[in-house]
């Protein structure tokens, strides 16, 4: 059950960026009021993973190629970016640019208008064993 | 539906380390049959980030505080490492040890024995952004 949606200029998966370097627009994330207490803690300029789970991918894929290099070799999709897997999982790494209630701004972020956002963490998760 | 399962010496939830750092043993990945094409670019020294379901999480928590400093106060479980949380996904970024066919060797990898692994994401996924 998802915990929010994300709120979002992106409707097109052809036209979403890749990588939020590559120009992905501020959106933001509208929680379900059950998880308020959850959210309590998150504040401008926060960076936090988003996890989102990413209903418009392609569950049957196993195998992809760049979609800007379609010469290069097929690779197993658990080494790389491609949103087509088996369990569609997104982690988007953003900061947090403003709170209202339920809802949480960010910056950066590729994902596509509705999307499912299933979790939240602390960027210190991933970052903190380096 | 779990894409495999990880096979670990830890068994008891008290006993997990919180970090990697903290000592977790190394584990074994055993994935389905039906994912082999997806894991066959995976190497000895490749860094993934696992995303695991933390079946025994508790998924009513909201807010919690550290085990080791419970005069903290209460903080958001979005803002925390918890498993416990609404959605308890775990992500682990871990160095890949080996591989055999379907088992993928880890290591220090927080899981318990037995936690359903959902996705595995190249580390390029959060750290190429900095």
């Amino acid at each position: 059950m998802p915990v929010g949606w994300v709120e979002s200029p992106l409707t097109d998966r052809v036209q979403a960026p890749r990588q939020a370097d590559e120009g992905a627009p501020p959106a933001w994330l509208a929680f379900e009021a059950g998880v308020a207490e959850a959210l309590r803690d998150l504040r401008p300029g926060t960076e936090i993973i988003v996890v989102t789970w990413l209903d418009r991918a392609d569950r049957d894929v196993l195998v992809t190629r760049p979609r800007d290099d379609p010469g290069r070799p097929l690779t197993g999709v658990f080494s790389t970016r491609s949103p087509d897997r088996p369990n569609p999982v997104g982690l988007h790494r953003v900061s947090v640019t403003a709170v209202d209630g339920l809802r949480v701004q960010v910056g950066g972020l590729e994902a596509l208008d509705g999307t499912p956002v299933i979790d939240v963490k602390p960027v210190l998760d991933l970052a903190a064993e380096r």
